[in-house]
């Protein structure tokens, strides 16, 4: 006679992991980040709210976990070969997620939680800005490798120029951010870290 | 026999103004930005709540206002002659600033809240970053006239890679903050808008 099935406590933890996510995903389309509580995506989900706070310390926490796969998808760095068209190319694609405007007032929600959650912070930059920066480094090397680009040019001085002008124009406001922007900035950091050089 | 003296009104006013100022200084360095409260600004400056709300809608308003002076003191542009020391010696003095732990607490949270609120951040960049990016352009256009800096170098760029550099690493934290890196990026921001010229 078979013992009778126990539910598997595996299985209905990774059940309601992924309900949390799913919850997450709609209501903030819904309501925007602002609006969305945890009470909220847990009703939503079917779970307790001492479920998600058992996986995610914070809203903000819970969120960055929600759009860290919709980053790695689209942000995967280029390699055609030309290394201009591929930092322009990466560059044009964060314009492209942060004109979407869920993304892109949750993203400065982030933002601006990490200013005093150092904890925060760090969770980011492990998610979203050291992958980037890993496979920015990581192209510039192949273009190092390829004769484009000199040996001896300071690659975390090229990652600044190039993610900072993104970042001074997107959360300070001081100017329009454009794809024709995006170009601009690549080839002066691309002709910066070439001309420190010598 | 003399007219008994109202109080003057203006003067009263301008008192008040002065005083709330005065006690927001003092009680950020004693309780950091997010543990004061109006309340708090209000009883310290012996004047209503009402009175603080007439001038500022916020205490980030409050705040900005408070800090724009030391900002203007500290960051007046330097003209020396020699075009990167002066831009890396400004690089230098934010540096400065923001090793100020009251004041880097206070632009970290106002840069935080001008994510989310628009009046604030258009405040802000009248107050701060648009004068900041006005007098860096006014250097750059000396150098321009001086011959060390080609005519038709986009003023606007050399903006976004000079201080992107600094916001990238200090608001999104992803290496630290040091005189090298600030003369590092100065170099090759130069560089950089010169080569993209050619």
């Amino acid at each position: 006679m078979p013992v009778p099935r126990e539910p598997d406590p595996t299985r209905r933890s990774e059940r309601a992991h992924a309900a949390i996510l799913t919850a997450t995903r709609e209501l903030i389309v819904e309501v925007g980040y602002d609006g969305m509580s945890i009470e909220a995506i847990a009703g939503r989900a079917g779970v307790g709210k001492q479920t998600i706070y058992r996986w995610w310390p914070s809203k903000a926490a819970l969120v960055l976990d929600m759009w860290t796969p919709d980053v790695e998808e689209q942000l995967g760095f280029p390699d055609t070969g030309d290394l201009a068209a591929d930092l322009t190319t990466q560059i044009s694609a964060v314009i492209g997620l942060v004109e979407d405007a869920v993304f892109s007032s949750s993203f400065r929600a982030l933002v601006a939680e990490s200013q005093h959650d150092e904890a925060l912070s760090a969770q980011m930059r492990q998610r979203i800005f050291d992958p980037r920066i890993a496979a920015c480094k990581e192209r510039l090397r192949k273009a190092q490798e390829a004769g484009q680009l000199a040996a001896d040019v300071d690659l975390d001085i090229a990652v600044d120029l190039f993610y900072g002008g993104f970042y001074h124009r997107y959360l300070l406001r001081v100017a329009p951010l454009t794809r024709a922007h995006a170009a601009q900035i690549v080839r002066a950091a691309l002709a910066g870290v070439a001309g420190d050089r010598r």
